[in-house]
């Protein structure tokens, strides 16, 4: 795994993830790439390319086993890692995090939710109580999470970011609607709602003409 | 814009669209190629070769004119068009959207927002109020949206998705946590939250091997 792999098959990862999860869960116990290119739209070759990568996994004429190439996608992202996480600011977006349990069969652990709004203390979202940020220095220093899910106003984004990283925080999943400013050594992951909007705009545009094209 | 163009470079658009906008903010009129590349991670020969796909618009020596790309790219994506959306589903997901100004500005109007629970009847979610689910028919008929964004739970989502393209929906924007059947004419963009946890994983990974590495 030391050469360089693409943005785009690291963004193919987390879907060959999730589509081998639901092979697995239907009984499911090998299968082509023709026919996981089918369900997941894209080409076969493409899928073989992503795969050789990491090093194959597949057997001709076999195709894949679904157990055995989950596994190695779960590794090569870490969820067998069980990373866990505390995330800051909740508000509709921080709940919705702390809300879903779909996350945890990913193998993430959310330890901690913390707000700096006195009115949220103890409030209960999910299986979690909201605790006072001005208390995360301390849990951090106990629990030793990993990253940190930053569900924060933009103004607040990069103070928060600094003051975690001083404490000892790796990573995080940023949904402030702006980026993070890169870091050495810390991971980063930006989420743009909006661009999953544009990039859904893109194809109605794409459509419509070949909705021209047929008239 | 005959041509195919890659997932990747559409992924990529909605990016350049921001820190087109961003730059457009800060009052800076022109840019490299090389500036660019440098604010957003990617190489400069990258930046060309996806904006070759769209027809250019750099000039050699002068760099890009930011209106002038950032209106082109804004007509690529369709953002022009000021498509309008339905909201259906209003929880945690559905209010961080029908509070979130942000993507106004990126040119969507969200006309309306629906749920099927009573007690959610009438209650205000920033500047809108939740209308009963079954009345979406004769709005959608008087006010002809374009796009809804589904917030449903899982086990709603093909009912909801199939009732509403009956009533001439023809675009989704799916955060149900499935996938969508793809369907003949309509378009349709599923947001995987747990994607960008596990992409954030991946980079946990990487910094970790490069920090072994240097031990």
């Amino acid at each position: 795994m030391e050469k360089k792999i693409s943005d785009s098959v690291i963004n193919r990862l987390p879907r060959y993830y999730r589509y081998l999860t639901e092979l697995e869960n239907n009984g499911i116990e090998r299968i082509s790439s023709k026919d996981l290119s089918e369900r997941m739209n894209v080409t076969a070759s493409q899928i073989r390319q992503d795969l050789n990568c990491f090093g194959g996994f597949g057997q001709q004429g076999y195709g894949y086993n679904v157990e055995y190439l989950k596994s190695n996608i779960s590794k090569i992202l870490g969820l067998d890692q069980g990373y866990s996480a505390i995330l800051v600011g909740v508000g509709n977006m921080g709940k919705t995090f702390a809300i879903n349990t779909k996350f945890e069969s990913r193998g993430f652990k959310l330890i901690g939710i913390f707000d700096s709004d006195p009115q949220k203390y103890g409030l209960e979202v999910g299986k979690h109580k909201v605790m006072p940020y001005n208390t995360i220095k301390t849990f951090i220093d106990e629990n030793n999470p990993k990253m940190a899910i930053l569900t924060v106003p933009k103004n607040a984004i990069e103070a928060v970011a600094e003051e975690l990283i001083s404490y000892g925080i790796k990573a995080f999943l940023n949904f402030s609607y702006t980026e993070l400013t890169a870091i050495e050594g810390i991971a980063v992951e930006n989420v743009h709602l909006s661009d999953s909007l544009m990039r859904l705009s893109y194809k109605i545009v794409q459509s419509d003409d070949s909705d021209n094209i047929g008239k």
